[in-house]
């Protein structure tokens, strides 16, 4: 996309016209039935190149709020089913209360689609010779570009949107945020950015990042409670393994919360606090346990193993 | 409810008059964020007894055929986030895209009141002197009867469910279909109780255990492919920490099926394998994080950390 039309592209949204008006649908490339989530493949019209986009619609969560207003609107109204003390029914409430959250990745790249395809998935071990001679290797060859980091890292994007931010260089860290969270306080879904460069993963942690994971654990507990009321102990503080981008990072979500992402993926804080704290070199000698999707670059390096 | 309430109750819905609106909010028994599910308790109003009603409040999954719709309508539009490729906004489309189911049951019973309520819960850290101090403490004094488990080993209960089993009293087990499996191959949900009667959960294990679980592993993705065809590689082998009883015993799922139980509880056995290889006494100096919820009993003892 040239900058011009870059430029065009964002005005639109900014004027308020539909930005989904200028796609068109290829197919499902992924759905859940459960979470209320569908993920298609779309093209932009009248572009021949560059021209995929990835499109999440994902309905929101209920708000208590909504559930008061629900009860006091007349909404319009369709009985399906009466059963003695049991009815169904639907209602169909305007404004604001018919809201879809719609995520749109445009121009997508086959990475993306490809992260977004449904995929088979799988158990591997990674001992440490496979994360040194195969995910490392991967993940030099394959990294995603990373300048959404930065630009959060260097206050150019999102800086509106910074729940704390701890400037040292060594220690610090930016929690703000994640894409995914609708904001509800129950349903809260952070992101903890690291401004340290050089940690690619779990896998690049010692004992010397201790200082550094203790102190953005301490003031995020801190920052949740003075923003948003919530306390520690509903708090979950994990990352994942493998990441879906290497550039050290943790997620902070409430107890009640479940994300959308495979709960396999997810190791406590507490956890690496714990093993760094007992034995500074747990991760360069532990076996890891990792999923890994058909559609994930990874498996071709893996698959040797169960194949 | 007197036949003639009932009556109009009923011929309400038929009229197309919102149900609802008769309805005031109580208070919130559960919600699920990720299948966007809000269940509340609610009043009928100018009714005085055997007013409560249980109102269920779900989005519904898209259709295909709604997406299309969805593109080319020009619905309402709000922008969240613009950053580079990514963008966040909402739309608001109309009839009949913005249905919510809701089933209403009125007059509901405290029955049903109870068994659509969820129950709080909470992280909370287990160092090594807790365990000792209040853990163990508990398991003494609220040991479930672990009857069910002995007639289990011993062959005088279910025995025709065994899957496998291997009789040596310090390394066998038995694995045998868990209750809640409904014999689905992609929902496979088995559990495997050992022999040996003193190991109470994962804080019991030390480097002697390995032989043990070692075995047991590998015998069970064995069984496991033989029985149902099913490869190692898309087993989840796990133990729960706290567990819900306490005779050491492992689950093993199917990749693909996700428990309806916490994810949260979930310890991999691979990672109990490494941590145990690399650092015999791991489980015996550890701090390990749990979830506890405000109806049991560890609720009591560990909530002086949080109050």
């Amino acid at each position: 996309m040239s900058e011009s039309e870059i430029k065009k592209f964002k005005l639109e949204g900014k004027e308020g016209v539909n930005l989904l008006n200028s796609f068109e649908f290829v197919k499902v490339l992924n759905e859940n039935n459960l979470s209320k989530l569908m993920i298609i493949l779309a093209l932009k019209k009248n572009q021949s190149e560059n021209n995929n986009a990835v499109i999440i619609f994902e309905k929101p969560h209920f708000a208590q709020d909504d559930i008061n207003s629900l009860l006091a609107l007349n909404s319009q109204f369709e009985m399906d089913i009466q059963n003695d003390i049991y009815n169904k029914f639907k209602i169909f409430p305007l404004y604001p209360y018919n809201n879809i959250q719609v995520q749109l990745i445009y121009p997508a790249t086959e990475q993306h689609i490809q992260k977004y395809s449904v995929q088979e998935m799988f158990f591997v071990s990674e001992t440490i010779e496979d994360y040194n001679n195969l995910t490392l290797k991967f993940i030099e060859q394959t990294q995603l570009n990373l300048n959404w980091v930065y630009n959060i890292l260097e206050h150019k994007k999102e800086s509106e949107r910074i729940i704390f931010e701890d400037p040292d260089p060594v220690n610090g860290f930016i929690l703000l945020p994640d894409m995914k969270w609708d904001g509800q306080v129950d349903n809260l879904y952070a992101l903890v950015i690291v401004h340290q460069k050089d940690i690619l993963s779990l896998r690049s942690l010692t004992g010397q990042h201790l200082p550094l994971l203790e102190n953005l654990r301490n003031k995020c507990y801190t920052a949740l409670e003075e923003k948003f009321g919530i306390k520690r102990e509903k708090v979950r503080a994990y990352v994942h393994y493998q990441p879906s981008f290497y550039h050290f990072h943790v997620h902070f979500s409430h107890i009640k919360y479940q994300s959308p992402a495979m709960p396999d993926r997810n190791i406590p804080l507490s956890q690496v606090i714990n093993n760094l704290a007992l034995f500074p070199d747990y991760y360069q000698k532990s076996t890891l346990e990792m999923v890994i999707r058909k559609n994930e670059k990874l498996y071709d390096l893996y698959k040797h193993k169960f194949e």
